[in-house]
């Protein structure tokens, strides 16, 4: 196998599929990054056997080559050592020539010979299935991971919960992650979907991670295929697969309170800041507690530590109280992680006892989402 | 004690001084931070017990007014929370009100009430002698620690190599650090000061770390005055006391090599990035080793290791060579960190024998440095 590429374009192409090798992967093998080249294409591949990326490096773009080939083949190579070998290169384009895993490469006067892996060792990537797919923009779809996915338990005892559960009925696409202290919601109407369409699913955590650094900041669409065990993202000419969590995700609409005994309309930034502030006091507590007085107009909140002394701030806010004061304790990184995924100017918190779940929406309710939070007991 | 300050100045000055404060400090007082109001000042103050840092907040700076007080005294604040507090504090002005060791914090609506540290507890700081000083531009001295310090030891069982020996003599001030594997020593001409003005003495790595933060990218004088078992920095309104490590530096000019064998005249840059690029296939191994072959007018950079293959770079060099071919192995990272120190277009590589130290100088010797480099055995 004997090619030329742009070394530019190879080492984006590099960074995209290495996200999917392990630190200590499983397999030696799983250490290398694949490169076929066959008619017009280079395709790069990686996996750690639960993420795989693959990229297709297309011959031209806007008229540009950006690789020749002598000679078509398979190569399989130490992703470690190569991506800095390509990196360091002093050529606008890199040669590279393989005698079966032997393989040489040369940029100027700088001339590299690396062992390769063994290619027929390197897993063969499933063939994905065409049949179910809808699509969604990429800035969406970015949205709905960001919205949910700190709520994912982390080392939970049930693995169900280290995943977004993402659940389609009705047209109605939904994200929830809990991790049974918190709970986010967040629903969108899917357009152009055939209505009959639905599937229930659960997507482990870090590969929606990967995905999210793929299309952060990005506005084109995402086509999305799934089958039973696995999702499929594709996106421009980078393509996902994920091996699903297996398992049933609990019913979590049970979790979402609807008798209200006291409701505050408020400023999330404002709610926001007061509680980092305040819990300056608490935070190297195992449970890092603010308390929140609300009276009939201002919410007070509260924090101490035996070590350090306490804290309190006053802020202003719409109230409407059955009670003459409303009490509650609230982990501050929860409640600050939850107002800042309502992301709203205006944020309304609905309380429904002082030791039961409360919930955070939108003011305006411009997008379908809650959140919900246990409170936690401080006697 | 009743005061109240700019936050941004509090801030600066506070960020200054906890530099001095150890991740697990010996004695607990060393936790804080002393607060010190005293006629028109401002004085805080943080140390290690070895470096103590002293930021000194004038009332008045371009006619604002920084600070205002109701009365005087001194508190010792917890450094680990009180520089969070002060540095989400809401409004502009902060105000403190501290009684004895409980201390009130306010900003806008929001109030803490901390614990202090006891004041009397607090070590205080040696009294400076003002007999013996010189005074040096801070870029100037910057540089000089740049241009040594990385080749002191790590670790070493001599605490002596774990300085900067700085020596002043006929108004020439020398720099010099050695790990015993590679040398730098860089000299320069002091002006306005005494010629029978003499010292010798081992700065600690880690209190030339801490001054460099302060002066990187400054252009005023740093004031030096320097005792038995002390010196002292004092920029703008910083002080720096530091204790000296005590001991007998060696005489390390015996360590730099007066004959010559071979003597080539490269780019510093090139020969840099062909040794940086060529010895990523070594990185990990425990010598990190490039072989340079020199011949008539080229460079040979080759480096191998068994797991992963070898690689090599030729590049063109002026060169003066007694013998057809001249070959030397080195540490890659030593070779490149001299380079980089030297930082000059052209560098003079003056070699003395295959495993004898060797030199590296600027071409136009418009500094008055040298790097020695001991080669490496590789049979």
């Amino acid at each position: 196998m004997k090619f030329s590429i742009k070394k530019s374009k190879f080492i984006e192409a590099l960074n995209v599929v290495s996200r999917a090798i392990a630190p200590i992967p499983v397999f030696d093998i799983l250490k290398g990054i694949k490169i076929e080249i066959f008619n017009n294409y280079i395709i790069l591949k990686a996996s750690d056997s639960l993420i795989s990326i693959e990229y297709v490096i297309d011959k031209y773009i806007d008229d540009k080559e950006m690789f020749s080939t002598d000679s078509e083949g398979e190569i399989v190579v130490p992703s470690k050592y190569f991506i800095d070998i390509i990196k360091k290169a002093p050529t606008e384009y890199i040669e590279f020539d393989a005698n079966s895993n032997s393989i040489k490469i040369s940029s100027g006067n700088s001339e590299f010979n690396i062992q390769g892996y063994e290619v027929n060792e390197y897993p063969d990537f499933p063939i994905i299935s065409k049949e179910n797919k809808f699509t969604i923009s990429a800035n969406l779809f970015n949205n709905i991971i960001k919205e949910t996915i700190f709520c994912t338990a982390q080392n939970d005892q049930r693995p169900i919960l280290e995943g977004v559960n993402l659940e389609l009925f009705n047209s109605i696409l939904t994200a929830t992650a809990t991790d049974s202290h918190r709970l986010s919601k967040r629903k969108i109407s899917l357009e152009n979907i055939n209505t009959e369409q639905t599937f229930n699913m659960i997507i482990p955590r870090k590969a929606l991670q990967s995905v999210q650094k793929i299309i952060e900041n990005r506005e084109n669409d995402i086509d999305i295929y799934y089958e039973d065990n696995r999702i499929v993202f594709v996106y421009e000419n980078i393509t996902y697969i994920i091996l699903l969590i297996s398992g049933k995700y609990p019913n979590t609409d049970k979790l979402i309170p609807n008798i209200k005994v006291c409701e505050v309309e408020v400023s999330g930034n404002i709610l926001f800041e007061a509680v980092d502030r305040v819990s300056l006091i608490s935070r190297d507590d195992k449970n890092d507690i603010v308390k929140l007085s609300i009276n009939s107009d201002t919410i007070n909140i509260f924090s101490q530590s035996k070590e350090l002394g306490n804290a309190e701030e006053e802020i202003y806010a719409n109230i409407k109280n059955d009670e003459d004061l409303f009490e509650i304790a609230v982990s501050a990184k929860f409640l600050k992680e939850a107002i800042h995924a309502i992301n709203s100017e205006t944020i309304i918190i609905k309380f429904s006892g002082e030791l039961t779940a409360f919930t955070i929406e939108p003011s305006d309710y411009h997008r379908d989402i809650v959140q919900v939070l246990l409170p936690v007991r401080t006697y």
